[in-house]
C-alpha cells in the first residue's frame, strides 16, 4: 500500500487551504503551461491519475470529454470530489498508483498532476498506462522537479545580495526523500529528469514535449514571494504520446 | 563568426593537458556512456561537429564507418586532427558552427561532444543537421548540463560536514555566461534540458535515450577529485533519430 499522507487530518487540513485547494486549476500557477500540452478532449476517453479534489477530471468534461474517471487513494479527498461533482460521466474510484489495475486500450488521455513523485513503483504505473492507452493515446504529467527533489536539505540560500540559491546536492542518487510538508516524514521518491523520460521511451511513448516550469515575470510581478522559482524549476512537465 | 577560444594560445595549451586531449575518447568519463548511445556504424556516413583532434572521427572509422567528416572551428586543433590521422575516408574541414552548411540527406550519423553549448544559434545548427541526415540517420550529442551552466557563480560550496552542494540559480533565464576556462571570458549559452529536448522535437526528431551523465562509484574511486560530480550532473547526453 502506498504512503496516503493525504488522509492525515493535519496534512490534509494544510493542503485544502492551498490556492491549488481553494481555486482549483485556476490557482496552479503551472496550469496554462500544462493545458497548453493536451490534446484535443472532445468526445475522448480519460483517467486522472490522482485526481485529489478532481477539479481536472470536471474541467475535462467541460472540455467535451466522453467520460472521466478519477483515482485517488485518499478518501477525504474522493468524499470531497464526489460531493462538488454533478455528472453522472465521472466517476470517482479509490485506486493505489502503486498497484494500479486499468482494462487496456480504454483511455485516450491519462493525465496526472503532482503525483508521480510519491509513487515507488513508478515503473509499474506507466507500463499499465501505456497498456490502458489507446493508439495515439496521450500522456500528460505534472510532477515535482527533480531538481526540486534531489537535495538532502531543501530550501533556498539567501545571499548577502539578497539573491536566492538553492544547494543543489544527490542529483544523481536517485531514491527516498524525507520531508516536511504540512505534515512530518512525507516521502517523496527522487527521480532524475532522464529517468522519468527514459521510462517513457522504454515502454514505446513517443516525448512530445517537456517543460521546466517556473512562474513568469508576471506571475512573479503578482507573487513576489515566488521569486527564486525561476532560480530553479519547481515543476517538470511531459507530454508523451502513445503511437 | 563564432567564438574561437580553442586557437588561443593559453587555452589550446591548457586544454591541450587535459586527459582527454592526451588520451582521447579513453580519457573523457562519459565515453562509456556516450558510445553505448550510438548507432551502429558499419558502412554509415558520419559527421562530427567540434571534432578537436580527431579522436572520434578515427574512432568512427575503426568501428566501420564509411566516411567521416570532421568540422571545427579551430586551425590549430585541425592541424593535429590532420597530422595524427592517415586515413584518406576521414576529412578534417574548417567550419563555423553558427553558420553551418551540410548537403542533405548526406550523413547516417551526426556527433558532437561537448561543444553545442558555446552556440548561439543551436536552432540554425540542429535544422541544418535534420536536413543533413538521411532517414533513420541520427543525433548523439554531450553538452554541458544546464545544470552546470546556470549559476552565476558556478562552484561547490562545501558545508561542514565536508560534503559538496551546487549553488544552483539562474536555470530558466536562458542565455550568455560567461566563466574562466583555461582563458578568461568564455562564453557559453545556457539553455534548459526543456529546450534542448523541445529544439530537438519541434525539428522533427525523435528523441531516443537522456542522459544526466555523472561518474560512477568506481570512476570516483579511481579519481576522489570527482566526489562532487554526482551531486549534480556535468553532462547532458542526447540520442535523438530522424525518422
Amino acid at each position: 500500500m502506498a504512503q496516503n499522507i493525504y488522509d492525515d487530518d493535519g496534512f490534509f487540513a494544510g493542503y485544502s487551504r492551498l490556492p491549488r485547494s481553494v481555486s482549483g486549476l485556476d490557482g496552479a500557477p503551472e496550469w496554462p503551461t500544462l493545458v497548453a500540452m493536451l490534446p484535443e478532449l472532445r468526445g475522448r476517453r480519460v483517467v486522472d491519475l490522482g485526481c485529489g479534489f478532481g477539479w481536472f477530471c470536471r474541467w475535462a468534461r467541460e472540455a467535451g470529454a466522453e467520460r472521466v474517471l478519477g483515482l485517488d487513494l485518499s478518501e477525504k479527498m474522493l468524499d470531497r470530489a464526489r460531493a462538488d461533482t454533478a455528472d453522472a460521466a465521472i466517476e470517482y474510484r479509490r485506486a493505489d498508483l502503486e498497484n494500479l489495475e486499468l482494462p487496456a486500450g480504454a483511455f485516450d488521455l491519462a493525465y496526472s498532476s503532482l503525483t508521480l513523485h510519491y509513487l515507488v513503483n513508478l515503473d509499474g504505473m506507466l507500463a499499465t498506462v501505456h497498456r490502458a492507452l489507446a493508439p495515439g493515446g496521450a500522456l500528460v504529467f505534472s510532477a515535482e522537479h527533480p531538481i526540486y527533489t534531489a537535495p538532502r536539505e531543501p530550501g533556498f540560500r539567501v545571499g548577502k545580495d539578497g539573491r536566492k540559491t538553492w544547494p543543489l546536492d544527490g542529483y544523481l542518487d536517485e531514491g527516498r526523500r524525507l520531508t516536511d510538508w504540512f505534515a512530518p516524514g512525507v516521502i517523496k521518491l527522487h527521480r532524475t529528469v532522464a529517468t522519468y523520460l527514459n521510462l517513457l521511451i522504454g515502454l514505446g511513448f513517443t516525448v512530445e514535449r517537456v517543460e521546466e516550469w517556473g512562474p513568469t515575470q508576471e506571475q512573479i510581478a503578482a507573487h513576489p514571494e515566488w521569486d527564486g522559482e525561476r532560480e530553479r524549476p519547481p515543476f517538470l512537465l511531459v507530454a508523451a504520446r502513445k503511437p
